[in-house]
């Protein structure tokens, strides 16, 4: 039975709209001041594919599409914002802060945008700079914000997968190291551009940790890392002598890669504790399976939950956004 | 000064016209009954690039392109092909021996193909069925071929650098195992399709094994190649915090890949004499100083006299070649 007006809670007010905009996609959220969504809307509008100088335009547009939650306010709110949105070819040039980086620092660093009717903040990414080794990171320092506003003195490694996955060492709440691995893209690669195509035929991944080509290509893969480069062409000539094609062929081409990217970062880390896995849906499954198979524990954190607490922590640095404040 | 014509030797006239066809490109070469070469074609037209039902067209204007040579004899030559071409997308599948595969028995599996005036065979390919791993070579088992014929006790690990690297373990003169590495494939992907074709910008690498850009890369490879795919994205990190761009870059992107694949190889085989490097050029050079690098010695083998010498020997086996024979 819904509830009646009268029982209801009263909803909170719309305090501000929280943007993280990467490079294959734009998700943005209306936050009430205590940072519950209170609409949302998703876009397939990533880095990639916004044309220098459109993305004032594209977010003009993401905001009208939210416009029932935010119709009839006083002034338009105020937006936060992270990802590649702040990278050299995103809308404006956000920064890094260099590691090791307190996290609770990171809203210090962010750049201010004009336009407009719009008061905008982008937050920085994050670099590594060794003499051996340069990595870098944007909207993943967004989420591990909200990872440490839960757990202020968390340490220990941080898995977070996607398109460039990031490990990230923590140290009581700072980053203390990272790495980025391109099992995403790679994926993406070997499906669709190399030799492996005419055996996956355009098949996706079942997304299944249960499925025997990702349980068989993941034990491979984390029992020798360095193995993956051989390992990548038995997918074709286990079609050509063996008939395994399509969407086996491609949970194999999941499991190998994955399997080599935890096995390397497994091999490479102390046994301190659980791996946080800060993900969500296919890709948390699928990455939980893999590290629990390395014989470590896991501890789940969900990606979307973690980006939206560290924006609007940030938000409330920039902005008032308790209930009667100025911005509503 | 030139020898007069009472002064030279005989030339050999032309026995059989042998053809290494492969994935990305076909060469061919007018052979004397000794294996002398009389006249070579090269070009672009792999398999990749020639449409079904086209082989045969693509061979005979290849024929015409080595008229000289051929011009005036009683009758067409007889043609040895080898690659490629003898894949189930190929002019006619030419089939598999299963390994461990004595290489002196490889002319026994041919498959003849029968065409207007033309008498054409082409060699089979090796397979590898285990349990665990699948793999195939075509191409590669004609140059090992002509490797044993110079030695035919051969045993040791052979390098054979590529689009797909092949690692083969020969024992007394038999393909005891081989291994696939897709890193020339893996180069070309990663330069043209991914994130770090912003950072490469269409250069290509320098090719040297010196620049520095390949020794760095190539001693990160070697150290830990299961830190491949962590390592790959240094370069686009390199871009953006160092101005590491253009050719150092893409040589680095070669180091790394050639480094990796080296260094797990060589992890793997037993430290019993000198690699073999069947290569030339550009690859024999960067193979040969990867292979030092980690450590063992190289005895190189020029690809394109191994593969003449497979094929001639294999055209003895097929048709009567010595002067005077019935093919001339």
């Amino acid at each position: 039975m819904p509830p009646t007006s009268a029982a209801a809670p009263r909803s909170p007010l719309p305090a501000v709209v929280a943007v993280d905009w990467g490079t294959s996609s734009l998700r943005a959220w209306v936050l009430g001041p205590d940072g519950a969504p209170l609409a949302e809307t998703r876009s397939a509008e990533g880095m990639d594919v916004v044309a220098a100088g459109g993305f004032e335009a594209v977010l003009r547009a993401r905001l009208g599409e939210l416009g029932a939650a935010l119709d009839g306010l006083p002034r338009p709110l105020p937006v936060v914002l992270c990802g590649m949105v702040g990278a050299r070819q995103g809308w404006r040039e956000a920064g890094y802060l260099e590691v090791p980086v307190p996290l609770l620092e990171v809203a210090d660093g962010a750049t201010a945008v004009a336009a407009e009717g719009l008061d905008a903040r982008i937050l920085p990414g994050l670099a590594l700079r060794r003499p051996e080794r340069h990595d870098v990171m944007r909207g993943e320092e967004t989420q591990l914000l909200g990872l440490v506003l839960h757990e202020p003195e968390a340490s220990g490694l941080v898995c977070m997968p996607g398109t460039h996955c990031k490990w990230v060492r923590l140290a009581s709440g700072a980053v203390s190291d990272f790495t980025t691995v391109m099992t995403g893209e790679l994926f993406a690669l070997l499906s669709r551009d190399s030799i492996l195509r005419h055996t996956l035929a355009g098949a996706a991944a079942s997304g299944e940790p249960e499925a025997a080509g990702f349980r068989s290509g993941l034990a491979e893969g984390l029992a020798e890392p360095g193995l993956l480069g051989a390992r990548l062409f038995s997918i074709r000539a286990g079609h050509l002598l063996a008939g395994i094609e399509g969407t086996e062929a491609a949970d194999r081409l999941s499991g190998l890669l994955i399997g080599a990217e935890v096995g390397a970062a497994l091999a490479a880390a102390a046994p301190d504790g659980p791996i946080r896995l800060v993900a969500s849906g296919r890709l948390a499954r699928l990455y939980d399976a893999a590290i629990r198979a390395a014989g470590r524990e896991v501890r789940l954190v969900d990606a979307d939950d973690a980006v939206r607490s560290g924006l609007i922590h940030a938000a409330r640095r920039f902005w008032p956004l308790a209930e009667g404040d100025p911005a509503r």
